[in-house]
């Protein structure tokens, strides 16, 4: 038997046959733990959290959903909230924290020992997507006249209390002179003074730093963990890995979903609720409708010219998705190269200049055939030649907008997700049906 | 002065200044070396190259882009050839020879010891998006007899040619029996039995399971490395975060990619030829053009209405759009869910049970605001009724086959992202054009 039976465990529970849920606990990873208890209802909670031990009781805590882990709160004596606190760790407590009601905040940091209230209380005013956020307070802090040996002691002491004991920082009058690794501890003679040993090509961040750049540091360099700064250069902690890991999905999820017109959310798409989901989505949608509305004004003002030739109007939907396609590709290509740092606005004209031969190439060949296609079709030439020129400067516009917009909005500091694919659509739209009609027009001189 | 100058440094070079170069590059961080190197013309490259300390140098080489190393490949004489490849780690060669040609390969090889070959000939062959592709076979092996100081010592003989020290590996007759934390074995006393210490509660992969499956690993866990076992389950190597890191990013790359409608590349923007990009480019807006020539024609059946009631056609776009917009956020957030593994293709019906609910929110606020624009602007109310009937239909559509189109892909294996914005808004246009004639015709009685 294992975790995965819910119903199995939750007969044991109703059977109080503690023992064997207990030993059952006993080998599973305390992910799988609390992924486990999400699954199970609230009213056994309690039950199965009170027969893990206390320490993995504490990180299982850590990895629990949030509304989990306010039942939690709620049912926990004085002694349990202080044991699961002592073992947390302050970017832990933090997550926790952040959108709990004040009277759970106070009782929550009224058990943890002062320093540590002073840090969480702290962090927890640093913008949602600062490096100060993530970041955590348990490092090992070592000094630069220490020797291996000494340094070694040290993480003894204090390496049940840091979150990751690999990177150890040389700090000196709350300045920070170095980084130790783990591995060069455990690689070099006993008797080295720390200071030899210590890299002093710090790569580091300050707590007021957007998190995503910091996750990006992480991806470049391969780091496990990355010391943060305060505003007077003081080393008030670190952000670790798996941190960064989490920072790079919520930020690629967001832009996926500003990307996609949407509000962005933080919830999972299961947490968030229908009429969540429902404000999240309309005002794009509203805003993207009443402005496609002018496209239709344009076509109003053609009337003559698809009552002389009705055919005009069946080759709207081909020009429109082609040039929002052609439109989307090169936005999110661009949108993507700045998000990994890739691309950097200076590229401008670089982008401009590859986006325009790309899309000669493309549009010559959508146009070929196209054109082929409509004149066998109908055996019309002039209509073959509307459709095919009106899709080569579509597809052209489509992709110069494409690009553009994204580093405009890289310049002026907005989110380049926001120009993609619904936006681009939008405006290529009103400038294709504009190409289209302008085309028509002067060839079946309307 | 530092790297950022990138003239000085070439002005160096011309005045043979060599020593001045050197000791700017030894403080500086081997990947900022590797992006310095990559705006430094080829001809400069080997004299820079040969400026570094042997040990940096090969990790330098690690990080520099292909075409650069292919320069430096033929430039090295044998004994820097053996040099580099020594210090590389067999993850890093196998990106290397991945993509380059026989003789090359043969080259490298033939520099490296009979063990290193074969494992990296192996892991060669393994697929592309395979976790054998990007394991490394470099780590720490220890066996269960052994005591702590034992174990460290072992960390000190081969720690410097592990990838990674932090993750311990207890193996008996190549069978993977548990893992030691380097903070364990730092945090235990000398005498400890290895046994007594490791974690038998391990997570592992095999080397042919999806890399993408395997980076999810690391996130849901917080995993610093994890095993890879093959098909006998012998223990073969380890993935480390760095790597999973890049697959992550690399993935979401492409699943952006695929989401646009593009063919997938691992190359990056600039990397890019325009040729190639228009490749890749223009399959799917063929394909796509192609089928939305289908929503041309429904339109053309419909000639008699428009030519009755000419406003009909200005709405077009307004539907088409919205449309595709509702379409594609719900497919965003199927597809983004599915790859981080918050949704699972069994939820098909809570998804669409709570996809229609927001639809219906939505359509409803949609179809009145639009409804009463129409009123307000043409006084016409049958009008105002066929664009809101329209649009509360177009939307509940729209929503519905964007969530489903993604999970019956995951269904059938293949990958949700290519069901998103353009494929979902072409099924889409065919369906609103349909619904709206359909509407227009009943009203107008046409």
């Amino acid at each position: 038997m294992s975790l995965e039976n819910l119903e199995e465990i939750e007969e044991l529970i109703e059977n109080k046959e503690f023992r064997k849920i207990k030993s059952e606990l006993e080998d599973e990873n305390v992910v799988d733990i609390a992924e486990f208890l999400s699954e199970l209802e609230n009213k056994y909670l309690a039950v199965i959290f009170r027969l893990l031990p206390k320490k993995k009781a504490a990180e299982v805590f850590s990895y629990m959903e949030k509304d989990q882990q306010m039942v939690l709160l709620d049912l926990f004596s004085d002694k349990e909230m202080k044991d699961v606190m002592d073992s947390m760790f302050a970017d832990d407590m933090v997550d926790l924290l952040e959108d709990m009601p004040a009277n759970v905040v106070t009782r929550v940091l009224g058990k943890v020992d002062k320093e540590t209230r002073e840090a969480v209380n702290k962090m927890l005013k640093y913008p949602d997507d600062s490096a100060g956020s993530i970041m955590t307070i348990e490092f090992v802090e070592l000094a630069p006249d220490m020797t291996v040996a000494q340094a070694l002691d040290k993480i003894r002491q204090v390496g049940i209390k840091s979150e990751t004991v690999y990177s150890c920082y040389v700090v000196k009058n709350h300045e920070l002179l170095g980084v130790v690794s783990a591995k060069d501890l455990m690689t070099n003679p006993v008797e080295t003074p720390i200071a030899d040993l210590m890299n002093e090509n710090i790569i580091s961040v300050h707590t007021t730093d957007d998190r995503e750049e910091v996750a990006n540091l992480f991806r470049k360099y391969d780091l496990i963990a990355l010391p943060v700064l305060d505003v007077e250069d003081y080393m008030v902690g670190i952000v670790t890995v798996d941190d960064a890991i989490d920072v790079l999905t919520t930020e690629t999820t967001e832009d996926m979903q500003k990307m996609a017109a949407m509000t962005v959310s933080e919830e999972s798409y299961f947490d968030t609720s229908v009429f969540q989901h429902a404000k999240n989505r309309i005002v794009w949608l509203l805003i993207l409708m009443l402005s496609s509305t002018f496209t239709g004004m344009i076509i109003t003002k053609y009337e003559n010219a698809f009552a002389a030739v009705p055919l005009l109007v069946s080759f709207i939907p081909m020009l429109m998705d082609t040039g929002g396609n052609c439109g989307s590709q090169s936005s999110t290509l661009i949108i993507r190269g700045l998000a990994i740092d890739e691309i950097h606005f200076n590229d401008i004209f670089k982008i401009v200049w590859k986006e325009f031969r790309v899309s000669m190439l493309v549009s010559l060949a959508l146009a070929l055939a196209n054109g082929v296609r409509v004149y066998i079709m109908y055996h019309d030439l002039s209509m073959a030649v509307v459709v095919a020129f009106s899709l080569v400067f579509t597809v052209v516009v489509a992709k110069l907008i494409g690009c553009m917009l994204p580093v405009f909005a890289k310049m002026i500091r907005l989110d380049p997700a926001i120009m993609a694919a619904p936006l681009i659509t939008t405006i290529v739209d009103l400038c294709s049906i504009m190409i289209y009609f302008k085309i028509a027009t002067m060839v079946f001189k309307l």
